[in-house]
């Protein structure tokens, strides 16, 4: 395939991720136009200056062939739903992306499912948070390598240098993102252990300046951890908010994965472990334990 | 040394472990006097019919030489200073014997004090509760071993049949205890989290019935499990406790231990932070976390 | 249903558990005839005692009607082609109990497939090892309450007084087995912590003493403990063996479904990462850690 | 104090870390004279251009007063041993700086001994490597606040910018430095498991392409993953060297101080568990979980 100029893009979900990544594409000089069924981020994405379609179908019929399509929703079914409704839409060699945080072996299903109709169908994990999505991005990508060269100059246009790479053969962009996120889950966790101790300690540290100092020079210098000096520098004890720590998959599915190939991987499943614990005010596990406690060793419980 | 009988013994402690011991001895036909500085433990030993001695000095002058005396007070600063004062007052060949859940480094320090002065002193790990304690323990008993020999019926009257071990030398009791600890912690997680599990399963348990199922031929039948079923008879969703899991510092000192001698125990350590983690309502690790989540995806946070 | 006597049983999988469970039955007056692919398996039944059929259809057809037909082979696609093949020479009314390790969604699977030809299907977990499948094992039973009820005389003859639960729904019994591997996981690998560390300790303990202390009277008494005395009493310090744990299945299903329910289950986790990390002469992982501290610190690598 | 400008340095320990602390300082036009006890040290640094004293004696007479000491050497008794010796040659007002991993409460002591005869003394983290010590390190000082000021202008010249922090009171820089090394365990065994995982994959990954791609805008940039960049470069799988992760302490620092905190720290404590796990070629607890396993289920153990 000869590599050629890509002017236009469909931008299916226009949400935080998605509209920046489109901001970012248009101000590298493709066009986009978007897509998405909540009325309220199509109303942001116009106002941003972006061109909306009332449908999927429209936003197809909008592209000149060969197409791009980049999907940008929820993984799960919402992305199949979306895959399947442009496998009835789309021609054939046109191209749909999955920037999401879909699971990879969904991602070899959606691929199949195209490849059927002649569509080619890339896997992309996407880093760099909304940040990076609007003005350089970290882009791993999976699919059909000759196909991904028609594509490449979108990347080199959106990420920041140096932050993409074909990864190889379907599902092999979303695996490493799942890994990347898994690697994620065992980093913040040990900066917040870290800095969970720093509070008990005989010394009175100032969070900001520590985590600012940290990114000066030391070994653990991160963007995480910039990250937290900001963090601080907004709430230096972080007072505002609780310390319920969500997920959306990824970490499960690392460890999931690791469990599957006997892959010892205990600082990620612990991670993903205190994310669950902290779901629960209180646990049946510490019931348990502390009636046991008291039932040899009459010792106190709270009631 | 010849064996001998041992008709009297004086309890230093009259807590809820050393009073039980007392019921055990004197049932056992060893005459026990007791001490404690706590008034209502003092009464209540009084009501189960124990002479009661009214500081250390009057309960050593008490007793026939060479003296036994038995320590059941907290581990650590009360210990040392009942060792200490026992010092002063004991005599040559005489016998201590601490009962409590010392350090087994603390023990090492008191066998030092009192072999100075010819006094036997060994130090003795207590398991099986509050009930073994009253009708038949566990003991882990270091010290010299010829000075054991002359001690060994009161073990032989006070423990479950094959319920005492002579460990070794002055250490090596409590030392043990402490692992037999470290593996109760584990144990008591494992069982924790497997009935945390259910209830959060797609079928509906009956807790007490499935543990006691469990101690009828099951792998996992177990004292543990057995208190499990009372507990659960008693309370089967334990609604009426929180799952705060106190600890009263073997299981510290067995991770401490391990970390000195670069001994892997990472179950028994993970059940220590789970310890901890239920003393708080919410941890400044997931405040952390949160906080960098947001930063970086915009997730949400908790307020 | 009335309850009934059962007289015969077919049982299929004449493996070590299979065949002591058949012999447990004949012993209390329930003749068994048996199948297996493997000849050795069929030779040594056939030694014991047991009448042996050629193939299932003969094994089906040596028995009268309402048939019970009890299932023993490994989990996964051999029980499951093991249940198609009855499905097609069973009739109405027969029923097929699993007693092997398969994952409950399987086992609701495979009641499924029986159901709709009016074929009743139990789901029966079974723990207490070869020696309980001999003289009295521990049962936990899924499946439709009524017909239960006929097959109960079976579990009251062959279990452990108390030794078996009716637990629910299809899909029930092997769960809780499931959870019960998932305890045990914990359980073992905190009491090898713990014999870990003293083989570390500063003292020289006799495994097989103190394992033996443990089970008379101590808070871990257990039957894993009782199995620790006998096997220290073999080779004290296990020289025989290698310290590789493999795992069949049940502790990465108890973690997964954790995983899905977001109930944190750490201690099981880490566990079956011992498990994995003793499949392993060394690590990936341990070769990324060390070439970063050789990185920025110059720090000695092992060749 | 008034600020001064500080023109000569007598260095301490001329290993890998003080020689090129010393380089850095000259280089910012700060005089060094070094002492190291080992000759191979001292050549080396000689060929350098160092002046070189030979001995602690000779090195404080050979600078202005008030003079400034860096003392580079390991932790623990050689830390000690010099600072005891310094204390006997120096005069009040002259400054001590440990540089080095020294425990926290080990530098609180120091600080006491100089204290007596009026003499400065500071605890110093020092991050960076040895990179960072050549060109612009990262450093965490504690230690008596207005005599910080007076060495200041040291830091301003050898730190990254941005690159040094007054801690408060002393002990607060080696406890910091502690708390960041716990926190890059657990960092590096996150980075670990990610390419172990990736390495049992079903794709085939090029780890020094993923690791450059990850640095250039991804969540996880971080100065670990420049380096493991590197190492993948030189040797993708990591083939030459074995995965036995070393620890120098402040590891186990940081778990000892967690649980003297009673602050749950999962993740660091099971990083520091796998380094030891790694030392190891076959572990007892693997053998005792694999007899038991044997012993229940008659399960196949490896000889």
């Amino acid at each position: 395939m000869k590599r050629r100029d890509i002017l236009n893009i469909g931008m299916v979900g226009l949400g935080k991720m998605g509209l920046n990544l489109a901001l970012n594409l248009t101000s590298n000089g493709i066009s986009v136009t978007g897509y998405d069924l909540n009325e309220s981020s199509t109303a942001l994405a116009k106002e941003k200056g972006l061109e909306i379609a009332a449908n999927i179908h429209e936003l197809v019929q909008s592209l000149p062939q060969p197409r791009i399509l980049w999907v940008m929703v929820p993984a799960g079914e919402a992305t199949k739903n979306v895959v399947e409704e442009l496998g009835a839409e789309l021609d054939k060699a046109d191209m749909v992306v999955d920037g999401g945080n879909s699971f990879y072996e969904d991602s070899i299903a959606n691929y199949r499912i195209l490849k059927e109709k002649g569509i080619y169908f890339f896997d992309c994990g996407t880093s760099g948070g909304m940040e990076g999505a609007l003005s350089g991005g970290n882009f791993m990508i999976g699919g059909d390598e000759a196909a991904f060269k028609q594509l490449e100059p979108v990347f080199e246009k959106i990420a920041q240098p140096g932050g993409y790479l074909y990864t190889g053969k379907i599902g092999s962009g979303h695996y490493l993102k799942m890994v990347h996120n898994g690697i994620e889950y065992g980093m913040m966790q040990a900066i917040g252990e870290g800095f969970d101790l720093l509070a008990h300690s005989p010394y009175t540290y100032q969070n900001d300046k520590v985590a600012a100092l940290w990114n000066n020079g030391s070994v653990i210098r991160s963007w995480l951890m910039e990250l937290a000096a900001e963090a601080f520098a907004d709430d230096p004890r972080l007072e505002g908010i609780k310390g319920t720590m969500y997920s959306s998959g990824e970490g499960q599915w690392t460890v999931e994965e690791a469990l599957k190939r006997k892959v010892p991987v205990p600082v990620i499943a612990t991670s993903l472990m205190m994310r669950y614990r902290s779901l629960e005010e209180d646990t049946f596990t510490g019931k348990v334990v502390a009636s046991l406690r008291k039932g040899f060793g009459g010792h106190e419980v709270k009631k």
